[in-house]
C-alpha cells in the first residue's frame, strides 16, 4: 500500500470520455490498495480559448488577471473528474491550488511554489477519499491567484509528492516513457525502464516533449521518484530516480538532439579578459537564451567566439553582434541557421573513457563534419550541419548499441 | 461622490463586446467621481455549458463539486472585465467570492451569505481602483466553494452593498426598470420611478423576470436602495426603497400575474383540526411548492380545500391527493391546469378601502369569473380562467389608471 501522486495532462483529460478513463485508472489503483492524489491540467484547448477571450479585450494580457482567468481551466477539470469518480462510487474531493494553500511567490504567470499545506489532503486520504488537485496554480501570501507557467501541472504534482512524501509521482502523458532517442528518427529506439534525474535533465531536448525540465529539477531536489507513463496504453513507463549503486549502469542512456538552434561566431576579437562578457551581456539584455558557448585558444592576440541560440532569436542576435563587432574592432561576424545539436547522455560516461572517441568515429564513418563540441560530466554534444541530423542520431544509436537493453 | 455597487447579469457580459460596453459604463461612473464595485455573473450560456459537461459524467450532478465547477463561470468574467478596464486605462482588481471571504453556510448549490470581509475592497477603493467581484459564489468556514443558487449574483451585489454601506446597488439587466405590468400584455404599461421593497416582493411574479426576490428581501432587511436599470439603454430605471413619508403613494403600483399555476381541490373533507396538515404534508414532502391556499367555511361537517401549485407539479400533486382522498374518506379530487393568477399590488391599499370592489367590478364588467380570492396587506390576488388573463390584466390596469403617472 503506497501513496501515489498521479498527474494527467490536458490531452489525457481533453474530453468527458477521457476524464472517465482517467477515473477508471485512478479507481484501479485505489482497488489495489493505494492512496491516490490526482493532479490535473485544463482540458486541452481550454487555456487557448480563455487566452483568446483575453486577447480580444487587452493588447497584452498578462499579470494578475490572466492568472485569475487561466486558473479556471484546471478548476473545471478537478470538478468534472471528481464527479466522474463519485458516479463510479469512489468518494473524491477536489481542491484548487489556493484551497490547499499551494503558496507561491507573487510572480504572476510564472510563479514558483514555496510551500504546500498538506493537512486537508491527509485528512481526506485517511477518510479513504481520492483527492483531486488543480495543477498549474497556487496563491501568494495575500491570497492572489498565481499560475506556474508552462508545464506547471507537472511541477504541482512533484511538489505535492514531495510535501506528502509520496512513494511515487506518476506523470501520465501521451507517450509511454522516455526513449533512448526519438523513435520517429530511429525506429529501433528503446523505452528506458529507468533513468537518473541527471540524465533526464541532460536529455532536456528529448525530455521536454515528455516532461517539463523544471519538474525534474524539483523531483531531483526532493528525491521524489518520478514515473512517466501513457494515459492511453498499459505499461510501466520510465522511472526517473536518483543514481543508486544497485542500478545497472549503461554507458550511454540516450541520444538527445535539437534542431531549433542557430550558431553565431564573432571572429578576430581581442583575446583579453572581459571580452566574453562584452559579447554576451547585450545578448542576455535582450532576453535571448544562449545554449552552447565555445571559445578556443587564440592566435595573434585575437580569438574566435561562438555560441548557439534558439533559431527564432538568430536575426536579433546577428544584429546585436554586428554592433559589438564594430565596438570591439573584431574582424567579422558569421552565422548559420542550419545547424543541429546531437548529444550522447549517460551517467556511465563518468567512469569510462572512450565514449568521445566512439562518438566521433561513428560520425566520421558517415562523413559528418563536427563544427562545435561541448562536454559536461554526463553529456557530449556536437553541432553538425542540420541535414546530417537523422543520419548522425541513427549512427550514434547503433554505435552505442542502444537498441539492446 | 457616492459608493455604488453595480451588478451585470449574464446577458450584459455575454460577449467580449458587451464586456467592453460594461467597462465603458463603469468608467463613466468613475469619471463622475464615484467609487464603483462591480459584481458580474457568468457569460450567458457558460453555466449551461458547464452543467452539460457535468451531466455527461454524472447522473445527478450536485453538491460540492458542482459548486467548484460552476463558480469558474463568474471567475472568467471578473478577469475579462478587469482586463477590459485595464486596457482602457482604469486600474481594476478582481476577486472571487472566496477571496473577499463571502462567507456562507455549507448548503452547496443554494448557500446563504452570512458575512463579508470588506477590508480588501475598501483598500482597493481607497487606491482609486475599480473592484470587480464574482457574483453567485462564496465559501464556507472550511474554505469549500459554495454557490448561492438561482439569481445569486443579485444577492451578492446587495450583500456587498450592505457590507460596504453603499449609497446605491444598481442591478443592470435587459429591461429598463419595473413596470406597472408586463408591457407585452398592456402596451400602456408605465415604468415606475420608485417602488417599495414590499410592493416589489408582492410583484414577485412580475419582478422575478427583473430581479430575484431573495435579493429584494436582503435589500429590504439591510435597507439598501436598489435600482433596476438596463445595460443596453440609458435611463434612470426603477429605484426600490423602503417606504418613506415623502414618497407619493399611489393606491396601486402594479398588476402582477402568473400563468404557470394549476389548482387542485379536495372536496368533502372532514371539517376538523389537523386536516390541512394531512393534505399539505405529503405535498410538501415531495418538494412541491404551494402558492395560494383557500379553505372556506364548511357545510355538513365537511369542507372543500383548494390550493395552487406550479403547473409542472400538477400531475404529481393530483396523484398524491387521490391517495389522501381515500385516506380521509373525502368525496372527490378535482383540478384545473388552465388557470391564471392576477394580483393588484400597492402599499397605498393599506389606507384605502374600495380597492377590492374596484378590482372585482372591473373584472365583472368583462364577464370574467373569479374562482379564488386571496388577500395580503398590500395585495389582492384572484384566480381566473387562463384564457381571460390578458383581458383581466388590461381591464385592471385601466381601472386603476396605471397608464398615468
Amino acid at each position: 500500500m503506497a501513496l501515489i501522486v498521479q498527474k494527467y495532462g490536458g490531452t489525457s483529460v481533453g474530453t468527458v470520455d477521457r476524464i472517465r478513463e482517467v477515473a477508471k485508472k485512478v479507481i484501479q489503483y485505489r482497488n489495489d490498495g493505494h492512496d491516490v492524489v490526482v493532479v490535473v491540467s485544463a482540458m486541452s484547448g481550454e487555456t487557448n480559448r480563455l487566452l483568446g477571450l483575453a486577447n480580444e479585450l487587452h493588447d497584452h494580457p498578462r499579470g494578475r488577471e490572466v492568472d485569475v482567468l487561466l486558473s479556471t481551466g484546471e478548476q473545471v477539470t478537478i470538478a468534472l473528474l471528481s464527479l466522474a469518480l463519485e458516479q463510479m462510487g469512489m468518494p473524491a474531493t477536489s481542491y484548487t491550488g489556493p484551497q490547499v494553500r499551494i503558496l507561491t511567490d507573487n510572480a504572476h504567470n510564472k510563479a514558483r511554489i514555496m510551500q504546500i499545506d498538506d493537512e486537508k489532503i491527509r485528512a481526506d486520504l485517511s477518510a479513504a477519499k481520492v483527492v483531486v488537485v488543480a495543477g498549474f496554480q497556487g496563491c501568494d501570501e495575500l491570497g492572489n491567484i498565481t499560475t506556474l507557467g508552462r508545464g506547471g501541472s507537472d511541477t504541482t504534482a512533484v511538489a505535492l509528492a514531495a510535501a506528502l512524501k509520496a512513494d511515487e509521482c506518476q506523470i501520465y502523458t501521451d507517450v509511454d516513457g522516455v526513449y533512448t532517442t526519438d523513435p520517429r528518427v530511429v525506429p529501433e529506439a528503446r523505452r528506458l525502464d529507468r533513468i537518473t534525474f541527471e540524465e533526464m535533465l541532460e536529455m532536456a531536448s528529448l525530455g521536454a516533449k515528455v516532461l517539463q525540465i523544471r519538474s525534474v529539477e524539483f523531483a531531483s531536489k526532493y528525491n521524489v521518484p518520478l514515473r512517466v507513463l501513457s494515459s492511453f496504453t498499459e505499461g510501466g513507463g520510465t522511472l526517473i530516480t536518483s543514481e543508486e549503486a544497485s542500478m545497472e549502469q549503461a554507458l550511454i542512456s540516450g541520444i538527445a538532439f535539437n534542431r531549433d538552434e542557430a550558431k553565431l561566431t564573432i571572429e578576430g576579437v581581442p583575446d583579453q579578459p572581459g571580452v566574453a562578457a562584452k559579447i554576451l551581456g547585450p545578448i542576455a539584455a535582450q532576453n535571448i537564451e544562449v545554449d552552447m558557448i565555445i571559445q578556443n585558444i587564440g592566435h595573434d592576440s585575437t580569438t574566435d567566439f561562438t555560441f548557439t541560440v534558439h533559431r527564432n532569436d538568430f536575426q536579433t542576435a546577428m544584429n546585436i553582434l554586428q554592433k559589438i563587432c564594430q565596438e570591439l574592432s573584431a574582424r567579422q561576424v558569421t552565422g548559420d541557421e542550419k545547424i543541429a545539436k546531437i548529444s550522447v547522455v549517460g551517467v556511465g560516461m563518468r567512469s569510462h573513457a572512450g565514449i568521445a572517441s566512439t562518438m566521433f568515429s561513428a560520425l566520421a564513418a558517415e562523413n559528418i563534419n563536427i563544427s562545435m563540441i561541448s562536454t559536461s560530466e554526463i553529456k557530449i554534444s556536437v553541432v553538425v550541419d542540420e541535414k546530417y541530423l537523422e543520419l548522425g542520431v541513427r549512427a550514434l544509436h547503433k554505435a552505442f548499441n542502444l537498441e539492446q537493453a
